[in-house]
């Protein structure tokens, strides 16, 4: 089937640029000696969790238990599920997963400390956690020294709880950043910051074995950072308008499109696609120091003078500047979109092309994993 | 089982509250002597589309095929597609489909006329069509006299086409309205373009049986419009954020909440609950002229005063002022998204609560369902 055969709205991968790019976040990993445990929440997919595990990935990150489920019935074996596990059903689902794969989770309370151990207590497991430490991001996670150095001493007194190390999701480095200088700085102050975090805990005499970060456009700065062993970017294995607005990806970069047709032309300024914010997501493009040419909810790969103005529901409408030379009714295009792991979570395949062919179709399986 | 003995996140809904808005909506299209065909993109379920044909209306409304093959599935049997069908594979779908249930779909070009034509002729069926009159939004739909009546025309003369009649959406009414009376002038003004629309055709020798308006917070409105002969209202089944912006719904004619757990409190001004963009959606709540209080990303039942400032995937950043007694870290919140319509695609069940009992759960059959 060529994929202009695919009905729309449809999500395509492009088989070269996710190769590449897994590839590429591998070999930064490599290059500073970091361990790469790439969040599968971008494409929610076990088999591309596989490939990226082929090419040399130490484990998987996820966000929720249902994403863990997923995974690990889909063959991935260590899993981090980088959030806190809060309420009796969930504990004692993660308990479950436990006893079927290597699997850790974050802690940020005292309150949350206290629920996993009495739980692991009932069933006699030992269960590792990760402290979760705000390098600025401002939602969930310690800022203070004191308060983190509390926690963990919590952690060594539950005998049911193993402190693996300390974790930290550094997504406050590019918002606002004026260009890459300042966005490189960020990481890396954020990264030595957990570094430094780790180094209190040892001076405590508790055993820190990861230091974890993760985010894709912070990700080839933090990782060179002397102390860090192990990173969990997500978006790079499709990449998006987000990382195009931050200089880090050019459309050619990024491996996934959703199709659409183009519905109506009713007026010589406008064109309707049928590819609204249930296939694209809502969110505007953050603000990027490149954004210049990205505005707009998404990219239109075959007309990028064309900006998409408003999302509604089913429709993308699309302002066409005079000139602009834009495909017929009937006629598909191809969009990147603005945050594409939120937009893979609205449909249920990805097909994967090979030029003009798809050459395999994947569920989407961790789609609505949200517990 | 009790609602609060459900995993987070998951969809409740008011049983009572249902019922209210389904009957108040149909006393509204009564009490003006038009037909009610309710949007069913809000609620996504067959159950709830039998539950408002029940209460008089005379058939539904849906943006994709999709969504009507699972309506049709359900028992629904009287169906307007709101949308151009444009491209041959999703116009076989709509002919087989116009076998099975009363169908109509809507044209706006030369173009999408020539395309069903020339299919409708192939399988020897005709199909009903409205035409899509633009009267604000800026989306779909003609604007001019010469246009429509060209196109109305070009309908005339296709032998497996007829024309039903016109219609339009009118959701640009509440974008900027200062007050309920603005409000109620462009709504009035919507209605009286195309009942205007309706003339013109019938001066011209076109039969024009259906005078088609649709959004709730233009219904109450519109409906007055002498000439208007059908309203297509969606939201208003559960109402919404949006809604209460604008003065048309309290929080308890909110029929759907999105159930949450407090999952961390790491600073005094801050907590952070489990339900994110992929279960509340990302849409900022519209300008409203009642939208003080209802600012941020979703209302919190327990607590009012308390803000949603930010939306990650899975987690929502809540900002505590100073004295907002809040829940701890384990209790669970119900918050009323911003849009409901999005935030329900995002699920797979509805739960139907009565008081603090679930007492019925119903799949969201067109969850996704968006080709």
């Amino acid at each position: 089937m060529r994929k202009t055969d695919l009905d729309t709205p449809s999500l395509i991968i492009d088989s070269g640029t996710l190769r590449h790019n897994i590839e590429w976040m591998q070999k930064v990993a490599d290059r500073f000696g970091v361990r790469l445990r790439p969040h599968v929440k971008t494409h929610k997919s076990p088999h591309i969790a596989r490939r990226q595990m082929e090419a040399g990935a130490c484990g998987i990150t996820v966000a929720k238990l249902d994403e863990a489920e997923v995974m690990t019935d889909g063959g991935l074996e260590d899993i981090l599920i980088a959030n806190q596990i809060i309420g009796s059903a969930k504990i004692a689902r993660a308990l479950e997963l436990a006893r079927r794969v290597r699997l850790a989770v974050l802690v940020d309370s005292q309150a949350g400390v206290e629920m996993l151990e009495r739980a692991a207590s009932v069933t006699g497991q030992i269960l590792d956690v990760l402290i979760e430490v705000d390098t600025g991001k401002g939602r969930c996670g310690l800022v203070n020294d004191e308060e983190i150095v509390a926690l963990a001493g919590r952690v060594a007194d539950a005998s049911h709880l193993r402190l693996r190390g300390v974790e930290t999701h550094e997504g406050h480095v590019p918002r606002g950043a004026g260009g890459p200088g300042e966005l490189q700085e960020r990481a890396v102050a954020a990264g030595a910051r957990i570094v430094e975090v780790a180094e209190i805990l040892r001076g405590q005499g508790h055993p820190v074995e990861e230091v974890s970060v993760g985010s894709t456009p912070a990700a080839p700065y933090t990782a060179s950072v002397e102390g860090i062993t192990e990173m969990r970017p997500g978006t790079y294995v499709f990449n998006d308008v987000n990382q195009m607005a931050l200089g880090q990806a050019h459309p050619e970069e990024c491996a996934l499109s959703v199709l659409a047709t183009v519905i109506s032309r009713p007026a010589p300024d406008r064109a309707v696609l049928d590819a609204g914010s249930k296939s694209l997501f809502a969110e505007a493009a953050r603000s990027g120091f490149a954004l210049e040419g990205y505005g707009g909810f998404g990219y239109i790969r075959e007309a990028s003078g064309a900006r998409i103005v408003s999302l509604s529901e089913e429709h993308a409408v699309v302002n066409l500047a005079a000139g602009v030379d834009f495909p017929d009714i009937g006629d598909k295009v191809t969009i990147i979109p603005n945050h594409v792991c939120p937009a893979v979570n609205l449909h249920d395949e990805l097909h994967i092309v090979d030029g003009e062919d798809v050459i395999e179709t994947w569920p989407i399986a961790a789609r609505g994993a949200i517990r």
